[in-house]
């Protein structure tokens, strides 16, 4: 299984703060677009397992900042899987100004699964299958670890 | 019954953008909070409305920029019910900057009350005729239309 | 000249409140989104602007909320100028599910050209000719006001 | 010197997402609020660091996340400052709800101090001695690394 191809946007207005630079919060949000466009184009919808009454809860994330994202970039932000147990799942993300490939900032992000009923962990292999093989091929394809 | 103090808050760094200044959306969630302070002042727990399975969905907004809110700047919203008849609910804003009273921002909401389940308008006198009577009360003290 | 292409998004899972529904405010968002869009497909680089001295102020907004954007709805914003006079620009927005090309919201925007230091009004005519052609050509081909 | 009383706010419904809890990305807007708050309480005018041409620069932050705030919830976050040798300043944060005083999130920042127009790290000392000593006598207050 390839890994899909990076997550591209703009930087938008309201995104900027006062010294002219996203606002760093806004990385933690690009994060997400990022894992979303990444496992969507995997396969995997998250609203369908949000309907089988399985929510992805975020159990950490963090973030290094190198350079800032101004207004008018480009940005390209790369996902990566680094671990996966059918439990939790790991993923790291690299965030490029296209132009000029630089590395603006990377980050982590920690997530388990939970049923939604009874918030505690849920073993995805039982109840999706299907995007367990996905998941488990992404990550042979990036060489995280299960 | 007298209408609850004016909300008073702080202007946040990442609600500021690269003009220097709060961006314009922000003030649509000022609004929102200047609202929910206001009704829980009055003694009404949006909370509980929900809890009855009642949303209170947003029909329309509307602002209007004077001048612009900064960073550093503690904001005055007074917020006034203009209309309110059972199913429908408008309201009036005015954001000041504390130190000058100077008018920075004003604006309008307009909200309808929804079965949670039907997403129809739903009249908020059968189901809790106690908020409608202190709603009724606001209005009345501010001159609003019913 | 031909009105660019509408802007095409998918709504994020962060621009989502407890209702499940998009919250009222990122419209507001998306509205800034479709204009600066809009006026780069047209040939329009508001860095460009801003590099000159020229701020594109906000002076007011307001919308109207039909229906309800989802998460993982793709939405369509139509952005279309209704005035232009060289100091003040206004714009109106159709924001459509894709799919179902569903009117979820409407909008309106107006906006006024400041000088960066003085922040006071100034004429875009003087400074910036082959813009203001652009904008009264788009402005032509929509039928708004002069 | 005593360490600032915690910062407590109430949780925003904008802030909440469609799992009906605040969105992860929100703590670390809140990581900020409650930092500019204890340096303010501590003497220290951020306004006045940046009007003498001096930014601080976020360079990373952390989150773990252990319970949900959720609508309705006040929460309290206590900051800590754990390292400041002029140029560097880290602090630690926990957000607790309230009323049952329950941790739901912990968290880091990092910062640095850069000149504006240079944007190069920078040491406080010499610019801002008084700052300074504020800040040493804070983390001397609560046992952080110099």
């Amino acid at each position: 299984m390839r890994c899909p191809e990076p997550y591209v946007r703009r930087v938008n207005y309201y995104e900027t703060d006062k010294m002219a630079i996203v606002h760093h919060s806004n990385y933690i949000r690009w994060f997400e677009e990022a894992r979303e466009d990444f496992v969507r184009k995997a396969g995997i919808d998250y609203e369908q397992i949000e309907a089988n009454g399985i929510l992805m809860a975020v159990v950490g994330v963090s973030c290094e900042y190198k350079y800032s994202a101004r207004y008018g970039d480009i940005v390209v932000i790369e996902t990566r899987p680094v671990l996966f147990n059918g439990v939790r799942l790991n993923f790291e993300y690299i965030v490029r100004e296209q132009e000029s490939g630089r590395v603006l900032v990377t980050g982590k992000s920690s997530h388990c699964f939970l049923g939604e009923d009874t918030r505690r962990p849920l073993n995805l292999e039982r109840r999706m299958p299907e995007y367990c093989k996905i998941l488990t091929g992404l990550l042979a394809e990036t060489g995280g670890d299960k």
